[in-house]
């Protein structure tokens, strides 16, 4: 690779760690804005060229393949954000070069009865990728500390025995999901959580686009007004889940989403970072396996 | 009911709580004597007569068929013991009289390679039960705090980052199957464990009879034998792992195993306590679904 190039990737990288959240305590969704573009980083970094990005294509790749054949760790990345702040365009974007074969994505949707009468887990549990596997959520375990607290009334769809729907309910489900992703990170799942950070302009402008061009009346839907609505009940709910749920096995990643150019180019090299420092090889030939490789080739070159 | 019989049952359920462990940090195995079969009650107790035994079956299907209908609760009973100890005869004895629709039962063996590829909870996250039904876990997650320490190459099969197998992984995997079952216990499954307690001389003659009883020689296996010899490290084993898991959301109950008869009436008689702690109610019929029945009833008689 040119030094150049590399040099420039570290730069990307150092950019990304400041959105990356380890400790939610002191943190603010105020705190980081919308429409940054990492304009304060002491290099000018090519985010938008094609030489940088089919470069971070590769090298993701590249680290997939290792971590697909070593098989030891897997990674779990978790996608939450608001309407048209461009969850979809990010995992087609950040994961095309990627080997579908080693790359799994779940849209969680609205749960389903059997869904419902699992506890608020259980389906995200059921996904975890395996060893070797890279696991993308579109949405998760996430959406039960929020949709449910801006609706009430979905918190009576999962028909929980009213002794235990306290006041404490939405603490006890951090705490939950702490358990479970520190679980996983102590079991080889890398967790790493990405927070689409979009403005309420920006949301009106890509809502509209959605009415107004043809061929993306599809991507609307009559709820995305409904919850847009809802803005600063959502807005209070993600700051809260960030602030108790920002770990350092666990990270929360709250990328500026106003520019779908630089939320994809911050997303694709946090995960890059993420999985050089996992120091992935691929496995090394067990001692007498190279006697076998000897023989088998033997045995095809000796084929009649 | 007659009323002599509730009694006695109250009077079971009393000696049943003595076996009842939810805080473990003062446990020993030794408290327990395996051949203990509750003479020191004040009253004594017709364990093995019929009436009782019926009386118990009854009540149990009473419960299950409310846990059922409610569909809010769920039981989660964890059956661990070493070979020959009577899981399987438990099982049998006590949940025959409750409707198999309700109830499931999974027997966990050695993993397959889908689940080696997972987390050491993953498998049994799986198979928590619905609301409305009881699951039984024969053997259960806890292999993964007995078998792997007793055989550290079990523990290589799970093919873990080795940067994460350090000194602490049992007392990581305590905290992580603590976390899990308060996240069970916190979203309407009632966690109840049983370890059936038996002595090393009481497994020598069920494993002879095993071996000299042409009926019970499909029994034998020659892992048990393997096994046995390893009977000081299982027991350190399981108290260190009953000691760190027991909790008032998921006790333990550490039941006397040397008399067959004894172990399934402790055991049923204390997942009937459970059951009746949970104050289950067939659902009442909602405002206005009286009408809707009334001209069902109307319909049908209606019909020509």
């Amino acid at each position: 690779m040119p030094p150049s190039l590399e040099k420039t990737m570290a730069a990307a990288q150092r950019v990304s760690r400041a959105y990356r959240i380890e400790h939610g305590k002191k943190f603010r969704l105020k705190h980081i804005s919308p429409d940054d573009t990492g304009e304060s980083a002491p290099v000018e970094i090519p985010w938008r060229t094609k030489t940088f990005l089919d470069f971070a294509h590769t090298r993701l790749a590249a680290l997939q393949d290792k971590l697909y054949a070593q098989k030891r760790w897997s990674v779990l990345i978790v996608l939450q954000a608001m309407d048209a702040a461009g969850k979809d365009g990010t995992i087609k974007h950040v994961m095309s070069g990627v080997n579908p074969q080693g790359c799994d994505v779940t849209s969680f949707k609205v749960p389903s009865p059997a869904e419902l009468a699992h506890t608020f887990l259980w389906r995200c549990a059921l996904r975890v990728p395996e060893s070797g596997m890279i696991g993308i959520f579109n949405r998760s375990h996430y959406e039960e500390v929020l949709a449910p607290r801006v609706h009430p009334e979905f918190l009576q769809a999962q028909n929980l025995p009213p002794s235990l729907v306290t006041k404490k309910i939405w603490q006890e489900r951090y705490q939950d999901i702490n358990a479970f992703e520190e679980h996983l990170s102590r079991n080889g799942v890398l967790v790493l959580k990405f927070y689409l950070h979009l403005s309420k302009d920006e949301q009106k402008k890509r809502l509209l686009a959605r009415l107004n061009e043809k061929n993306k009346n599809w991507k609307f839907s009559e709820s995305d007004i409904k919850e847009r609505a809802l803005w600063d009940q959502y807005m209070a709910a993600y700051e809260d889940a960030i602030r108790a749920t920002a770990k350092p096995w666990a990270p929360w990643y709250v990328v500026p989403a106003d520019n779908k150019w630089f939320t994809r180019a911050i997303v694709a090299v946090a995960i890059i970072a993420a999985l050089e420092s996992l120091n992935l090889k691929y496995p090394k030939t067990p001692k007498g396996h190279e006697e076998i490789l000897l023989a088998a080739k033997k045995a095809l070159d000796e084929e009649t």
